[in-house]
């Protein structure tokens, strides 16, 4: 992390980004899914390993919830973000399980100015996850407003 | 709900079931940011007041995890589902934020068996949902992986 926040300027094509480690503890993936996927696979480790999953396994939702927070780490927090459109491709490759470790990389595939916002750019980004055996888990592209660097040029955030 | 789970054969194209409503608490937007996404507006009325999205707003990602626990609750819980590949399209298309209630419906867009596995069929919905001035606020498209309807035709578990 730089000690300056980051502009749309600062993610060109190619810019890579470490993601984790992030140590995936079955408190978690309980907690997760008894707020928001309540099926047996991801609140019992019995009903995991008789699951396709074969053991304890994140929901799919708390695996995608995992890498934002793995890209607010990494650079989401340290830039000048307002927000996301949407999701543009996710796939669950592999059950993430209880004592797995997630890390990964985003790399930016495009970044391009909004006509509709002044001063605002869209990043796009490729995420890939993996678990501690290097296998991917989770592939997944988003994008991303990020704010233009201001005009004095100096990175210094311009009061409204 | 049914008293008796649903296989793959009950979801034809078509078919659609209900969600939510769900209300959206402030703490709940802020207890899922501190974990996932702790991005100011996400954290604090007034910075999202002062961001685009204009109030305290729930992340995209809670937003999407919201949406699951709605279809858990309207037919997820009552099938014989194994789990989902992905996401196919997830568009947050407008803020949802503290004081919103969220509704919606998911529609069977398509529904195939697998070739993959013995047993098991692929449903692929759309997911709509609404706030309560019937603004949408979250379109999503993804499939999940449903048992077939066991070969005594009753609908009965069949024993591994």
């Amino acid at each position: 992390m730089s000690a300056e926040k980051l502009f749309f300027e600062d993610f060109p094509p190619g810019q890579r980004f470490t993601l984790g480690p992030k140590p995936v503890l079955a408190e978690e993936i309980i907690e997760f899914a008894r707020e928001f996927d309540p099926q047996p696979m991801h609140l019992d480790e019995a009903a995991g390993r008789a699951s396709i999953l074969g053991g304890l396994a994140a929901s799919g939702w708390h695996t995608s919830s995992m890498l934002m927070r793995m890209m607010a780490d990494s650079y989401i927090l340290n830039a000048h973000c307002e927000g996301a459109p949407g999701i543009d491709l996710m796939e669950w490759r592999k059950p993430v399980l209880a004592g797995d470790t997630l890390d990964g990389h985003s790399t930016v595939l495009e970044a391009r100015l909004m006509r509709s916002r002044l001063g605002m750019g869209i990043v796009k980004f490729r995420h890939v996850v993996e678990n501690q055996r290097g296998e991917l888990v989770c592939l997944s592209e988003n994008s991303v407003m990020i704010r233009t660097r201001p005009e004095d040029g100096m990175g210094r955030e311009v009061s409204r």
